[in-house]
């Protein structure tokens, strides 16, 4: 049977998408087809609106559509939490319980896959630093986010500012017997005092 | 923050597809802002390409951007093969055994939401049995399909045509252990002599 030309390239649109297979490509293919219309009308324009207006903030490097993004806009900018990607902002900004700007760094130093400081947003950084009172370093913890977290103390150093990282440990409601061996030994090196 | 509405727009649009969350579809949403421009444009045409070309066949009820379906056009029409779902057919034409023609219904009868016979196409099927020899039911084997291809059965029974299930038991490959009864209780009643 020779495929529907359109439907396979639809599926092989939706297949770009991260962790989407051809089987899983191809069940959205169809959901498409069986949309209405008007549904799939403003689908098609969404992607292209989304290209048009989403750019990055002049500031923080976060996506905004406008020149600086609300957050760089309204609040204190005494102190910068650094992360990897704007879903990371998204997932800190969900606790509501940090109040200051955030710098995005887009991506971590990955020597492997030959990503350099100077390939992530890091000179972006050092321009930022006038006032600023702590940098709060909020990589990932694994291997290359810890490596880049080491980068960026290393850097600010010399200007003086406070360098902190988040915490390790254990996770709030998961079990010591099921934690792996790094995150206990970290749960207990960063142990503090009751 | 405020929400940027692009962003949130198209994650809505993701959001749509079966099985995808509002997670998922906000890292969907973050994969077409990493697109480039062409492959965005491609992937906002190709959505509204499959609903402007994909069309239901006239005999069979599959998914087409003819008039009558390659399969229809092409095969042996002595027997006739019932599916649910376009999906079906794709599943059963990888096996590259069968060589008749389909029949879609789009749907199975199911009395809690109110689906009856006339809400799938099972009249479309009546019409088609002239000259076929055997119509092979292969609804799913759960609940619905099942109550689903004994109404079939019963209703072709007046117009002499061979009415077939396909058979249940035991998957390939997989253990009797781990079966559950009813798929073991059909395995036994159902074996065959060797």
């Amino acid at each position: 049977m020779r495929d529907i030309d359109s439907i396979a390239k639809l599926a092989g649109c939706f297949a770009k998408m991260p962790g989407v297979g051809k089987k899983t490509a191809g069940r959205y293919a169809y959901a498409v087809i069986n949309m209405p219309r008007d549904e799939a009308e403003e689908f098609s324009s969404a992607i292209l609106d989304v290209k048009d207006k989403v750019r990055f903030c002049k500031t923080c490097g976060n996506f905004t559509d406008e020149d600086e993004c609300e957050i760089c806009r309204r609040r204190d900018g005494s102190v910068i939490l650094v992360v990897k990607e704007p879903k990371d902002v998204t997932a800190i900004e969900k606790v509501r319980e940090y109040s200051g700007v955030y710098h995005i760094l887009h991506g971590v130093i990955d020597p492997n896959n030959n990503i350099g400081p100077d390939d992530i947003k890091i000179k972006e950084l050092l321009v930022r630093l006038d006032g600023v009172s702590e940098v709060i370093v909020a990589t990932n913890p694994d291997l290359l986010g810890e490596a880049t977290a080491m980068y960026i103390a290393k850097l600010l150093k010399p200007f003086g500012v406070k360098v902190t990282r988040i915490a390790h440990g254990l996770p709030v409601g998961s079990e010591i017997e099921y934690a792996d061996e790094m995150t206990l030994s970290r749960a207990l090196s960063d142990r503090r005092t009751m």
